[in-house]
């Protein structure tokens, strides 16, 4: 791959990737063994769909159902197994919290402890607001351990992320959590040398905060795994030459955009917001990422008619997509998240290109099928950034 | 790949590669948005690919547009990215210089030089007669240089070919070009301490040039790039265990293939001469390389009814293909050169695959729609040849 960055030029091309978050499905029998997108009333994106090149993206491998990672960094060109992102990583970059390069962060959890054993490792699922109450009450008494500073902030019912802060901290350590309910409780452990200080301010902070929380009714321990530091990438926008901005509005979507070096401007709270202001920032960038939530949401809710709604709402969009006229426009999905699965899977991503000079195929509509038979074929999602800048006419012969 | 080699047997069968030079094109507005393929009146190739599998093939990698140097080392099973032909020896080939071990070959330019700055690139692109001139006047001036022969070739216009031969010379040098216009001369750097020799007799050579043509009035100075030497590559006929000949016209594919090994008899002058020295020579050889150049030029060009002319020009040798009944039959380009974009692209090739096991599918057309869909798929072109080797019998079984 390094011989694509000699061959990279730049001129006053437009890249426009659309993602709609989970958009690949499976036939559902309750809808005729058909699609979410086979169902759906989408005349805009069939339409373009016959003005394009159609094709399925594989994120990581034949197989394998990525998280939201993985899936992006293929989205954006990077390799998802060489590059990896720590669960702790992509904890904090999902509550929107900016780590910088001294930082190992973890995900926490508030847990029932009893005796040393790990009796619900969710502590009752309690709420966001006792998990707000109960990060607060650390907070306050826990800002550093042995001179590295500690950041605690609350995440949904019982999550939390904690991040220490300090010069040469490892974030190769084993997880401090059993993983499982009515297992003893377990320390961090140095997973290199390296890493022992770490592993020791770790463990004094659990102590410390088990000994807060001893009164708690339901609360009254912490598990922390998933430690990690931010990982080196190199930046998108380095990477391959481009002005770069991301449109989201999730926390995870911002964050993983902002990780790669791509521009992250606060747009509002919904798709239209994101929409407006791919409009307003036509101007400025080269290449334009914009974020479509709720299909993922419908699907992880196995919500089979919510997605098709939210697949035609995202339809009406399309013509404002076409009408900014970018020299390359990409309409794929990040991973599937098939309503029957009710969660993210390993179905390939549909995928839609549309340049003046992609090339044609036969599809007449957006859907799985279509794309399985389209002239871009089946491929990495990695690749999809290549054809993209070879549409946009910003890569160069490669030999003579 | 090595697996190969273990594998690959002898036998009687023959294979023929056809190459259409840029065959694959994209669809032209001006043609109701059609390729040349689908415009081309081409029974023979639509008829064939009703008896063949069809696939379409990646030269290099998704969205890389090859020069012809890795799209051909490609189609010959090699990797074009772990092997590079460099430009120096790319310009040799193509003017029918060929390489030995010792010499290291450039790119020149005559250029236009004004008190040590390059005003003119490429000296008013003057005349191939004026460029044949100035490379006697400097033959005869500059033999030698500190004992390294010096050998010059004129190209055509402003362009030229230097080859540096002694023992010892290296190519691992920066250009001694400053690649833009205004700017001043530069020098040849070692980039590696095993060329400061090569580097010190390429500037000596370059001064004493600049002296010779000090009062031309145009092209009064050179500039040299791309200095290679012969990549190291395994003969085809070994790698492959084939006695193969390339049936090939112009200089850089006649070049190309003989530095892969294969043998390239002098047939004539057109693509009539190549398929008349194909039928002369069927019963010498176990592999045929015949190479049809119209459709890239028309392609290069950007005259869309040029190349759809020279596709049906091509299709009327095909049943002469087929007669020869060869056990395996392919068909297919090097990269695609679309009129619309006049130039070489990304496109993946048209491929057709005729034997009698090879498998069937759909396909009705020798279209690039038509094999996107086909029973080959979408695939590396490095590939293709292990496909060839299979359909003849050649390979045997892998493991028990």
């Amino acid at each position: 791959m390094d011989i694509l960055k000699k061959l990279l030029k730049k001129n006053e091309t437009k890249l426009l990737l659309v993602v709609a978050d989970g958009l690949g499905g499976a036939p559902h029998p309750n809808y005729g063994y058909r699609t979410e997108l086979e169902v759906a009333n989408k005349p805009n994106l069939d339409k373009l769909a016959r003005h394009s090149v159609l094709g399925l993206t594989i994120p990581v491998e034949h197989g394998i159902t990525p998280g939201s990672g993985p899936a992006h960094l293929s989205l954006f060109g990077y390799d998802p197994i060489e590059i990896q992102i720590g669960r702790g990583v992509l904890e904090a970059l999902g509550i929107g919290f900016h780590l910088g390069p001294n930082d190992v962060a973890a995900r926490g959890n508030f847990a029932t402890i009893h005796d040393g054993v790990v009796v619900d490792r969710r502590a009752g699922r309690i709420s966001s607001e006792e998990c707000s109450r109960l990060i607060k009450k650390l907070s306050e008494h826990i800002k550093s351990i042995d001179g590295v500073e500690v950041i605690l902030r609350p995440g949904k019912e019982h999550r939390f992320v904690a991040i220490f802060r300090g010069e040469g901290l490892s974030d190769k350590l084993s997880d401090a959590d059993p993983q499982k309910d009515h297992m003893p409780l377990v320390e961090a452990k140095p997973l290199a040398a390296e890493a022992s200080r770490t592993a020791d301010v770790v463990n004094k902070f659990i102590r410390k905060a088990n000994e807060i929380l001893r009164d708690e009714p339901q609360a009254n321990g912490v598990l922390l795994r998933g430690f990690a530091k931010s990982p080196k990438i190199e930046p998108f926008p380095e990477k391959y030459q481009l002005r770069a901005v991301a449109l989201a509005v999730y926390p995870m979507y911002k964050g993983l955009t902002r990780l790669l070096g791509l521009e992250t401007p606060d747009v509002g709270e919904t798709f239209e917001d994101e929409v407006k202001a791919l409009k307003e920032l036509w101007n400025n960038y080269d290449f334009f990422y914009i974020h479509f939530k709720d299909t993922d949401k419908a699907g992880e809710d196995g919500d089979f008619e919510l997605k098709v709604k939210k697949i035609e709402y995202f339809d009406k969009f399309v013509p404002v997509f076409v009408d900014l006229n970018p020299d390359v426009l990409v309409i794929t999905g990040d991973h599937s998240t098939p309503a029957i699965i009710g969660g993210h899977s390993w179905h390939p991503n549909p995928t839609l290109l549309h340049s003046k000079v992609a090339g044609v195929d036969d599809a007449r509509f957006f859907t799985e099928k279509e794309c399985a038979k389209g002239y871009l074929g089946i491929f990495y999602a990695k690749y999809l950034i290549n054809l993209m800048l070879a549409n946009a006419g910003r890569l160069k012969k490669f030999g003579a």
